[in-house]
């Protein structure tokens, strides 16, 4: 991780220290919520303060009263320009809460808007441990070891430094079978994802960014748990669904649903992190870092998929194409 | 609401008083856990202390370190039964957390697991001011107020014996409208739902419940400030979506997501509760109420989709007929 976003990162996480903290707000919309998702999961694992996920309209107009000088509250926005995003981290940061806004453009109104802005770098992909979910994982172990020394700190900073090999090794075993999916699918009009845990952001941004807004195909991220609850009577021989099995401690939910639905759907892509090349990484570990190997594996069947399907990943109708 | 239910929760809102609270968990499945959804935004709205939603076999395997003697842990399920639901009250009891759990059947595996049970209603319709929701909205309003003295404490317990009004008129209101859903959907394979604030809840429980569970049609609650920031790109003049406009804060999202859906899909169902007949309700809790109307009305739509289609509500392929 460049030096500079080391040092915006401490930053951050040194105001946090400094302040009697008991709330932690995740705000951003569609894959920037997402990216969230496992940070929240991490903090529930490990911190006895309240981590909350809100989409960033929400959060602006529900105004939860318990937001105060005493919060924390971390959004993100690729473009920096996301208005409901600049908008919760202004109304935030008026009422006294420390805010931390992730970025990939510097001086961006997000970057204006937060106390503490962090960039992140995007284009090249050998620089990953830099990208927008490396940072957030690094803020929030910082976070961690300066509220309370935690032990895990300094071998989850230097597990982030391998997230580049981490993800390459797994998205190159992953190339035939991405290959498989996108010739096998591309005539499917909907498509499930189903997740729990750790893992449940990444299957959310599956299917609401690659699938629905980037290639146009009906879906829905099916909790694990939620799935015996209602979902699961959809399930049909030719009902496709994706399933991501992860290593942290929702696991069973996975495997349940897994074990399931695969007696009553033909089409099952099953996405196992079992059977991922984690080596790098600690095995306390392996379930926190499994999402960031999860999303880079299943960007690659999205490839395949436009590819197949002859409909780009850029390709829209009305995003940014139109006022909304 | 009956004598015998009103001490039980008066006697739970005395437990959460005699205690130091920091956090309140509202834990269950599928439409239980839907449920939660309007309560969570009242107490973001009212209270100053953290308030969550989460699915049951993921809060037991989660296991947030937050969880302790502090912990309000409000727990749901009908039957009574529900093994995940059980199982998170007994672990959440055991971390010492004040556990609240609701249920129709009194003596179930859940009725006895949660230190305070409150039995509610089902059978007569007349009589939905003792129903599962009415029963939450009136703990609700206990806590709010043995906490801190509430403004609207004596309003909102007037407002719950007004539900069944409530309901039946906006009901009856919707008959015409209902019919001509059935009829207009009965071939449609994917009907998509859309809410925010307090009425995400209601949208998720239709589209996992009353249509994937109960008709087999796919579906997907969005979020209305979600649909933004990916799902919209799948909007064309045959996606069927039902768009519910509340009366709480969000409304704003609603009606940016209906404006702009609305030009783009010829099959928009539209459920405004600014028509609904809310005159028996205060108008500062129109908001929170509406959930409660807006579900009723959703139920008669469902009973006909499911009149026209000849696929009764009660048909299930795998629940409560197999092991899963």
């Amino acid at each position: 991780m460049k030096q500079e976003h080391m040092d915006q990162i401490q930053k951050a996480a040194a105001a946090v220290k400094a302040k009697k903290v008991n709330h932690f707000y995740f705000v951003a919309c569609g894959g920037s919520k997402a990216l969230f998702e496992p940070a929240q999961y991490i903090m529930d694992r490990e911190c006895d303060m309240a981590a909350t996920v809100y989409s960033s309209n929400e959060f602006v107009h529900r105004a939860p009263k318990a937001l105060n000088e005493n919060s924390v509250v971390i959004t993100c926005s690729h473009s920096g320009n996301t208005p409901e995003t600049v908008k919760a981290t202004e109304v935030a940061r008026a009422k006294g809460a420390t805010t931390i806004a992730f970025s990939h453009l510097t001086d961006s109104p997000l970057w204006k808007a937060a106390e503490y802005p962090i960039h992140y770098n995007w284009a090249d992909e050998s620089d990953a441990s830099d990208y927008n979910n490396a940072a957030l994982y690094s803020l929030i172990f910082h976070i961690l070891n300066a509220m309370q020394p935690c032990e895990k700190y300094d071998r989850a900073i230097s597990c982030i430094e391998k997230i580049p090999v981490l993800l390459q090794k797994n998205v190159d075993a992953h190339a035939d079978a991405a290959k498989q999916f996108g010739s096998d699918y591309k005539r499917e009009n909907m498509i499930y994802t189903m997740a729990s845990g750790a893992n449940y952001g990444v299957a959310y941004s599956f299917a609401i960014c690659l699938l629905m807004e980037m290639q146009w195909i009906h879906s829905h991220a099916i909790h694990s748990g939620e799935y015996f609850h209602g979902p699961f009577e959809v399930t049909d021989f030719d009902v496709p669904f994706i399933i991501i099995k992860g290593l942290d401690e929702c696991r069973p939910l996975d495997e349940r649903a897994h074990a399931f639905c695969k007696k009553y759907s033909n089409k099952i892509v099953l996405i196992d992190t079992a059977n991922f090349d984690m080596s790098d990484i600690d095995d306390d570990l392996k379930g926190y870092f499994a999402p960031l190997a999860t999303g880079a594996v299943l960007r690659k069947y999205a490839d395949e998929i436009a590819d197949h399907r002859g409909h780009p990943l850029s390709v829209r109708r009305y995003m940014w194409r139109m006022e909304y």
